[in-house]
Order: C-alpha cells, then sequence, then structure tokens
C-alpha cells in the first residue's frame, strides 16, 4: 500500500480517517497505520468507540460492555456500575454463549432496554476463515428484547455528521473514499456528501450493479482517488 | 401436576403432547413426563427434532447440526456427511463463538443456503438465570447470511399439520391446550384448530389483553381444562 494520502495532507484539504475498527483503540490502529506508511494522527481518526462514549456521557448512560480487550481502553473515562444500557462491538471470541446471557440479561433487566451496536457489520474475513461481525450478534438482542439497537458507526447518520463538525465543513463539501458500498459510499451519500469507491478490500464487480447505492465514482485505489481529488483543484 | 391426561385416555379422544422441546431426545422426554404422573408414549410426542428429520429425508438434505448433545440421538438416521444445509436447536453452551462460526461458514458456502431451526423461542428460564433461546441465534445467522430461516416446531402450521395427520382428524375436530399464547394457542388457531390457554408456566396476565391472538378459552390449569372437555363431550 503506497501512502498516497500524504499527497492530499501536502494540500490545503481537510483529512479524516473513517474506521469501524472495534478491536483496536485508536492508538493501536494509528501504530498501525503508521507502520503502512500513513502520516496520520490519533485526532484525524473516527471510529465507533470514541463517537459511542460521546453519546453515553451526553445522556447520562452507564454501560455493560461486550467489546473487545483491546478496545476497553477507549472507555476508560466512562461510568460502568450499575448499568442502564448494554454496548457491544466486535468482540470477537468475547461473544460467548455466557457472555452473551449476560448482556441479554442486563438489558431485559431494564425498564426500557437500550442496546448500542458498535456497528453492523454482517462478517469478516480472519486468518482463519470467515467470522460472524457485530451485526449477527446485534440481531440475537433485538430479537431476544424484542428492540431497535442503535448503531454508532458507518454508516449511521450520526457518525458522518460528527466527523463533518469536526472539520467545520457542510456535506457538499466533503467526499468519502471507501471499499464498502453500502457502509461507506451509501451512507455518506445519505448525508449529502459525495461517495467514491475503491475497487479494493471489499470491493466486489457486482457493486458496479448495485440495486440501492451507486457510487459517485469507482476507482482502482486510493491512489488514484487522490489524484483525482487533487486535479480537480487545479 | 396431577396428570389429569389421564382423564381423556379413559375416553375416546385422541391426545398428542406437543413440544418445542429440544436438549432432551423423545425417549428421555417421555421418562420425564412418566416420572411426573403422565401416561405417554414415545409416539404420542411431537417435537421439532423428528419433524425436521422427516423434512431433511424428504428433501435429500444433509444437515450440518448445531444441537444439544441430548438431542443427537434423534438425528442418528440422518446423513451429515458434505453438509447441504444447517439445523439449530437450543444448543445452550454449545452455541460458542466457534460453533457458531463453524455453522455460519457451511451456510455461507453453499450456493443457496438452508437454514432450518428447532423453534423460535426468544428465551427462557434456567436455573442460574434467564438464557437467549433458538431464536436469537436464528436471528444471528439469518442476518449474516441474508436468509429467512424455516422454522420446524409450534407455531410452524407444517408442525401443527403433522400432528393432525397422524390422528387422521381435521382442524377443527382438535383443540389445542398449552401455556405459550403465541406458539400454541396462535399456531393452532392458525391452522384452523381452537386454542385454549392455561394460566401455568409461560402464561403472563397481559396475554388476555393480547394485541393480535385471543385465546378460544382461558383455563386456571391442565385439570380444567381437561374437565371442560370432556364435560362438553356429554
Amino acid at each position: 500500500m503506497t501512502p498516497m494520502t500524504n499527497g492530499l495532507k501536502a494540500s490545503d484539504l481537510q483529512l479524516r480517517f473513517c474506521t469501524n475498527e472495534t478491536q483496536l483503540n485508536r492508538e493501536a490502529f494509528v501504530d498501525k497505520l503508521k507502520r503502512l506508511g500513513f502520516d496520520i494522527s490519533v485526532s484525524e481518526v473516527f471510529s465507533p468507540a470514541p463517537a459511542a462514549v460521546a453519546i453515553l456521557k451526553e445522556r447520562g448512560y452507564r454501560p455493560h460492555l461486550l467489546v473487545y480487550d483491546g478496545l476497553l481502553p477507549e472507555f476508560d473515562s466512562v461510568d460502568t456500575t450499575n448499568p442502564n444500557c448494554v454496548v457491544i462491538g466486535d468482540a470477537a471470541e468475547k461473544f460467548s454463549y455466557q457472555n452473551l446471557n449476560e448482556a441479554f440479561r442486563v438489558l431485559i433487566g431494564l425498564e426500557k432496554p437500550v442496546l448500542f451496536s458498535l456497528g453492523q457489520g454482517r462478517y469478516y474475513k480472519e486468518t482463519d476463515g470467515l467470522a460472524l461481525d457485530v451485526g449477527a450478534y446485534m440481531k440475537a438482542l433485538e430479537y431476544a428484547c424484542d428492540l431497535k439497537a442503535e448503531v454508532v458507526g458507518k454508516p449511521s447518520p450520526i457518525f458522518f455528521q460528527s466527523v463533518l463538525n469536526d472539520m467545520r465543513l457542510q456535506p457538499h463539501e466533503a467526499l468519502m473514499i471507501g471499499d464498502d458500498l453500502v457502509n461507506d459510499v451509501g451512507g455518506a451519500q445519505h448525508c449529502g456528501m459525495k461517495g467514491v469507491q475503491v475497487r479494493t478490500g471489499k470491493y466486489r464487480p457486482s457493486d458496479e450493479r448495485h440495486s440501492t447505492v451507486t457510487a459517485d465514482g469507482t476507482v482502482d485505489d486510493l491512489a488514484q482517488a487522490v489524484d483525482m481529488i487533487l486535479k480537480q483543484r487545479h
């Protein structure tokens, strides 16, 4: 991977990294991208956990957390005593029968059960094969408790809006680039931004004739997307 | 519990026991009821597992089984090599992250994924508290694979119909008694049978003003239901 976003950094354009990563905290995520050659700082990264923390504090929620251990530091500042809601992330092997029952019991014991889900992915690729993502467990708890979870992360409009707010930009002034047609491109478009898909990662040829989402552009990779943006500036 | 169904047995009425039990095989289930004083034989018990076995054989399906160990003997006669569908029951602690991923991988690897669910319960009471039932895990796999499971057991019409077929009765000639308003009473009514609810077990006072299901009668317990039936015969 070529760190082509550095070309953007040299321009006067603002840059933010929006990820649904919920296994690493932002520090670890930035370290990982830096090793790949990206010039990036923690304040430029938007991920579901800190967005959830802001919501929890704003609404006075004390969460029961069912998240990956590596993500726990993001919640250090949150009161988790006597929980009045549940937050689930991609907890991977922590999605045990016992832990799911525990989260369920917290929810069903509340007068008004509230569930936050850090993303709603169906599945993803692990080194040893495909694995169920947080969205599947969200659906399990939604059904058992007869509720609708509040999704934090892409494609949630509240998530994209928080990133726009941070840049002090209007939606039409921003462009989203991503490999996930529904969550990246569709989510951004739903907020009034333009959305460009890269033909890497999660991209599938069938995305280019998707029934509900049509990208504003499709490019081979991030380098080509950056090139396109910088050329249009001149 | 008084084995009041013995009064029915002395009459010329036919009697069947319909259960969504998927942790015990029928032999173990009958032993349990016999210890409670019920005069009952295996051929009178209808449960999801044998109903599923009939469907699997009829349609040439070889299942990947994610069920409780105690239920496995019900599937002894079924070919499980090179699976082309998945069957889930209330697997309890066998609903591990690993086992769910395994079932998911079988489904997602099929050209046309087929999932059978032995019931669709939301949760049930264990000795140590409430536990997620098979329906929650069904929803997780449905979402991850973008499919709709085929539910075997109450309230599935195909399940009630198989019981009527066994008794060689038309729906209007049969009466269902149960504690579960939606799955027992509503399911039976949906097939054209009458449905009576008992105020025991899963019964909740709010059932008597339910938005979609209205029982044809509500009685305090099974004894009262049997009494009512026998009296109406004279």
